[in-house]
Order: structure tokens, then C-alpha cells, then sequence
């Protein structure tokens, strides 16, 4: 028989130490956004094909897990050599298109708005590698049916919330919020004279203004064909950024391309989560943030640990895609975190490996003891297990001093040995 | 653009009060578990088609959810006409080979024994009708590396201490543990004067007798082209089951098919169980348990809920499964817990649905309030949540009275309206 150990390419399994702390950090993911009202859902890991292919997934769509018909549609695909059809459904990349169509199928049922956690596997036949893998746990937390900015201000108060618990454990100075609007994001480049049609390109360029500057990213611009000028104007509009506060960043915007209640809105977002929030959270506007994603309408936002230069949350609002699902419309704020960097992080840095609670017992059992002794045993361990304690009851090996190695390795601290009676 | 509302054939989406439902039966899973040492372990969802068609998991093989090859391989294997070689993995229809597979690559890291919990989803190419679906959720602990009964005593405790946890909130006179061994099962087969080669038909036989009594299994015995003689006697065996005494029903067997210590095991099993066990816990020596699969070894057992007539839990020993797996003989023992099942009956019992905690405070904000309303309205909820309160911060909505019925079916018992300030 051929069989093979190691898992399929690029999925872990998860060893009980590795579990543990999983476990402790969807606990605490759970209860912080519970006590917001937070609702969790679950989907299926299948999706149809149609769904998974209707355009929202961006580049994940070329790594979709493709699931085989079965039976006679099968052979009719495969006899029509109409290879495509092979498939009519495949594992889900993402959380975001369940969730559209698990509001599409389930609205009526929900309360309006709707705040949703959903936490479950995603799987992307992408290139293996150090920290990316191809089943991986995401979770989502999202406001449907929210167009008041409440929305933006729940999520960023329970996620920086959530956050802080996380990383209580290890050595952390704070969290940073960084903000953005794509309202500003497009008001800026019209301010600097760019047009509509370039907005997407041009945002591309200055979504690398944190690693190649304010020069690189006008050396960019330049390559691409704009005029000095424009870059020049373009530019200048971001040279006020470093003192953070959004009201005066966007004072020289025109009314033209800006409302004033959408600098209202990301204002009152600000001041919330500052009066929400634990001293060791920042809010800072950051009008170089722009987020890849195409489907953002209104605000964006990371969350990154002080220290890291990577973001471990993000998200914003996204006002069309649901409805695109759902035929009508339905306004949407979502955040995604990071639960496997989160993972990383906190292996990376707590002192040990999280191991049972204090005051496991082991009861190491000699096999000849007599039946009478094991009835004891077990209920003595009933006892102890009565009383809150963790209790193995285990048969004592030959090699006890391995057996008590691994056993301290998961955590146990207390060992009973039993061995026969003198009769 | 085409996009499909309901879930891929056969699966479900949660919705809010199931998944509350579901996570309160799995945390007292886990916590009653764990309390007993069982270490919970994670296997990815996909396994090599090569292990799901090792032919331990009988006529699930036929349902297997295949994912398909992508670029190079999957047109190479097209173009050489090798369909069979479409897919080289598929979504495990059990959590027992996964866990073979995951043991043969880990157990040098795990401690031996090694007592398992596995919590996840199965997917199995179904007819889809009530309470059978596609895709579910499977619970499995087992015991690798224990050839004494600690492991079946630990199981059955473990597993009839967290069965009372959950059925508490509903109203059940107990549960009943039935126990058998298969080595009891071929010694009265083999003392009936049956051949070795005759035990897998016979066994099917008895399989029925809970359905069909002795009558109705004597006929299939003679259907089968046995001699009545051979029927009378099996069956006479079984005619002084009905005082449940293991000792008592053995004692007419040869020593020449069972050993005295076969019997003393099962007994001290009994024992030691009763004593650890509540009294709403009964444990009985069955000897028509048979149990379907073919794995089995030694020791096998059920759980049922008294009032229902089908198990909720069931496993046993098979000593040899695991071994062929990672060509180490690896003793075992299991329980598989029927998750969905037990979802079912509390469903259709519990007096209301799963909701929010007591006291869970919906704030709902009217569109017209001011930023400083606003700022306040998140720090009252900001002290309310420090105090462990759940609160939720949200517009009010037209239709208020919509609205507040909505929250009240999730559980939300006080409401707070935020009008604008006259100013």
C-alpha cells in the first residue's frame, strides 16, 4: 500500500502546543468582539465555481483549489471535452465572497445592520514558503448595512481592543491605527490636476511612498508618462502630512473634489476611538495609506504593532461589492486580521510555549498493579478532576524518564507513580 | 454576472443562534477533554488521494470530494487520456485517516502514549436529506500507544462526563454506556462451532438483533446456508444476556477462545468506569454490540441517551489500523462523538435558542446626533464593556420597531436611544 506521512504540499499539522495557542488567541478574538455585538457566522469551505470567478478576488482567482464533478456530469463534461466544466466548485481564497453571498441567502434573517465575525480556513494554491501556506485560518469581522461611520468606529474600537489582549503576553510598547480615506486619496489627485481615468495608476505609485519616498514615488509618476508639474503638485499636497491631523491636511482640498462631511466623518472617527481607547493605542491619519484592494469606496485602515513594519489588520469600507451579489445595494465596513502573523509574532516572542494549566497531573499506572488499585485510581482522579484539576491517567512506559520528559514538555507538573501492593 | 445565492449543494450556512449553539457545545467539549489530558491536534482538510483510498475508510472511499491538479500536471495527465490522475488529493471524508497519516509523522514529537482530540469537518459526496449534509463536523479523541484499558477507561469517563455537561439544559433521565468486545464476539462464533472464516457473516447477522431478536437473526443464519444446530446453538449463548453480568455470560466459554484475562479486562473496565461515573451514567455489558467497521480489535462501545434509540458516540480498539499506516505496530483506541446528531437534539429540545448573555445593551444612534454626542455615546460603552457587559453601538433605523425585535431575538434585553441634543 502506498501511503504518505508528510501532509499535502504546503498545509501543517497543527501540534498540541501549536493548538493551545491558537486556541487561547480565537478565545480571545471571540469574546473582544462578542462583547461589541459582534454575531459569528459560519460558512461552507466550498463555493460554487461562479461565485469564487465573479471578479472580486482580484489576483487570488488564479489560485483556486478546484473541486471535481462526480459521476455522469463528470463523464459528460470529460466526453464534450469541455475541460472547463470539470469543476463546479472549489475551495474558498477568501472570506469576503461567503460572506456576500451568505447575506444575499440570509439577510432576512439577520438584524439590520448586521455585524458579523467569521473565522474558518481559506485555501490558495499559492507558492509554499516561509509563513505562507496553502490552508490558512483567516478572520474577517464586517458591518453590513451601516452607511454611518458607527460602523467604522466599532471596528477599529474592538479590533485595536482585541489586539491588545492578544499581545498582553509578550514585551510591546503599543498599537498604531492608520487611516485614510479614498474620497481623499481621489481628491488629492484631482486637486494636483490628474484626471479620473488616472486615479488607479496614480495611487499605485504613491502606495510605495513608505519605502521609496516622496522622490521615488515622483520618479515613478514620471516614468508613467506624467508631466513634472503635475507630480510636483501632487506631491507638494503631501509634504504637510508628518504633523497627522486630518482637518488640516485636507484644508486646501477644494469643496469641488471634497465634501466637508467626509472630513467630518473621518474626524468624528478619529476623536471615538481616541476616547474609546487604551492610552497604548494611536489613531494617526496617514494620507499615504491606500490599501491594494479595488473594491474600497470610503475609509481604509491598518493596524500595525509598534515596532513591526508590517500591518497584522486591515480593512475599510466597501459600499458596492455586496450589493453587486445581493442585486440590491447594501453598504459594508470590514476589517481582516492576520490571524497566522498574529501566530508568528507571538511565537516568535513569548518566553515559553503555551503549555496545560498549572497543576496537571499525570498518573503514571504499572501494569501489574491489581484491579482493585485501578478502581481506586480512577476515582481518585474523579476527585481531582471534580476540584478543576487536569487529570491523565496513563500507563507507566519502560523508559520512564522520556515518558516524564515529554509529559513536562506539555506541561504536567505533578506525577503520581503507581505500582503494584505489597499483597 | 451569474452568482449563486443559496450554499453548494448539501451544505449549510449558520446563522447566529446556531453557531452560539455550536461553540458552547464545543468549548464543553474541549474543556471536559482536556480536563482528562486529551490534547486537541489540527489536520489540514485535504489529504493525499493515495491515504483516502488506503481502504480503511470502506464505502466512504466512494465519496470522496476530489481537487483537481492545476497548470502543468493537470494538462499533462488531459492530454495522456489518464483521467484517474485528474486529481492528486481530496477533502478527508473522516478524521481517523488524517489522524493515521498525522501520527506516522509526528509521534516523535507527541508523548506516549498519546491521548488525541480532533475537532473539524468532514466532506462526503452524500445524497444530502434531513440531518445528513455534505459537509460537517466530526469530534474524534482516541488513545495511541495504550494496549492497557486505562485508554478505554479514560475514553469512556472523558467521553460520558462531557455528554452530561451538554445534555444538563435538557431534560434526560441518563445515558447508558454498552460495551463489547470483539474478542468475546468471535469466541462465541468459534464455542457455536462457526469456522474463523464464517465470524464477518455471522457478526453481520447479529448485527440485527437489537431489530429483529433472536428469531429474526436465526433465519438470516439459515438464509445464509447455516445449519440450524449451529443457529440454536449461537443464539442459546445469547439466550442469558439480560442481566448484563460480563463474568456471568462468559463463564460457558472455552478457555481454548477466550483467555481469563479478555475477560477480567472488560470487567475491570466496567468497574472502574462505574466508579468514576455520576449516577445519571449507566454502563452494560451488550454482548450483540457489534459495530460496523471492520477495524476493530478488541474492546468496542456506544453511548446512547435514554428515550432515543440510536448511539451518539461509538468507537472502540484497533490495534492494527494506525500500525499499517506508519509501518510501527501502534495500538489504539477511539471515540467518535456524533456532533451533528447531538446539535439535532438539543435543537429540538432546548426551551429557546442560543443568545446573547444576559444584559447585552444595543445603543442605537440617531443620524442626526453630533460628534460630541457620538464621542460620548462610545465612551459610555467603552466603561459599560470594562464592566463585562456586551454593548452595541448602532443607527437607529427607520423601522424601530423592526429593529428592536430583531435584536431582541438574539438576545439584546436593553435598548438605548440617542437623540439629538437640543441646542
Amino acid at each position: 500500500m502506498k501511503f504518505i506521512k508528510t501532509p499535502v504540499k504546503g498545509m501543517c499539522d497543527m501540534l498540541p502546543a501549536d493548538m493551545r495557542l491558537r486556541s487561547q488567541v480565537l478565545s480571545m478574538i471571540r469574546d473582544s468582539y462578542s462583547k461589541y455585538g459582534f454575531m459569528e457566522i459560519e460558512t461552507p469551505a466550498m463555493e460554487h465555481i461562479e461565485n469564487l470567478l465573479s471578479d472580486q478576488g482580484g489576483e487570488n482567482e488564479k489560485l483556486i483549489f478546484k473541486v471535481m464533478k462526480r459521476g455522469a456530469s463528470f463523464a459528460s463534461a470529460l466526453e464534450k471535452e469541455q475541460y472547463d466544466e470539470l469543476a463546479d466548485s472549489g475551495l474558498r481564497y477568501d472570506l469576503t465572497v461567503p460572506l456576500a453571498r451568505y447575506y444575499a441567502a440570509n439577510s432576512e434573517k439577520l438584524p439590520t445592520p448586521f455585524k458579523a465575525l467569521q473565522i474558518g480556513n481559506v485555501w490558495r494554491a499559492d507558492n509554499p514558503q516561509k509563513g505562507r501556506f496553502r490552508q490558512f485560518t483567516q478572520c474577517d469581522i464586517d458591518v453590513l448595512g451601516d452607511e454611518s461611520n458607527l460602523a467604522e468606529i466599532e471596528l477599529i474600537g474592538a479590533t485595536s481592543d482585541m489586539l491588545l489582549k492578544i499581545f498582553e503576553g509578550i514585551d510591546f510598547s503599543g498599537l498604531t491605527v492608520h487611516i485614510n480615506d479614498r474620497k481623499i486619496l481621489r481628491a488629492i489627485c484631482l486637486q494636483a490636476g490628474f484626471k479620473d481615468e488616472d486615479i488607479k495608476s496614480v495611487l499605485i505609485s504613491l502606495d510605495k511612498y513608505d519605502k521609496v519616498g516622496a522622490e521615488g514615488v515622483k520618479k515613478e509618476l514620471l516614468e508613467n508618462g506624467y508631466r513634472e508639474e503635475q507630480a510636483d503638485n501632487y506631491l507638494k499636497l503631501y509634504d504637510r502630512q508628518e504633523n497627522g491631523d486630518c482637518r488640516q491636511f485636507c484644508s486646501e482640498i477644494s469643496e469641488d473634489f471634497l465634501k466637508p462631511s467626509d472630513i467630518d466623518s473621518i474626524d468624528t472617527i478619529i476623536k471615538s476611538v481616541r476616547a474609546m481607547a487604551d492610552p497604548r493605542i494611536s489613531i494617526a491619519f496617514d494620507p499615504t495609506l491606500v490599501r491594494g484592494m479595488g473594491y474600497y469606496t470610503g475609509t481604509i485602515f491598518e493596524i500595525s504593532i509598534d515596532g513591526y513594519n508590517f500591518s497584522i489588520a486591515g480593512g475599510g469600507r466597501y459600499d458596492e461589492m455586496i450589493g453587486k451579489f445581493s442585486q440590491n445595494p447594501v453598504c459594508a465596513c470590514g476589517f481582516s486580521i492576520g490571524f497566522e502573523r498574529i501566530i508568528t509574532i507571538l511565537k516568535d516572542n513569548l518566553k515559553e510555549t503555551a503549555r496545560l494549566e498549572e497543576g496537571s497531573i499525570a498518573f503514571l499506572v504499572n501494569k501489574n498493579v491489581s484491579e482493585q488499585q485501578k478502581v481506586a485510581v480512577f476515582a481518585e482522579a474523579k476527585k481531582l478532576r471534580a476540584e478543576g484539576r487536569t487529570v491523565s491517567v496513563l500507563p507507566m512506559k519502560k523508559n520512564l524518564n522520556a515518558q516524564f520528559k515529554k509529559l513536562e514538555e506539555e506541561g504536567f507538573t505533578e506525577f503520581k507513580k503507581i505500582y503494584p501492593e505489597q499483597g
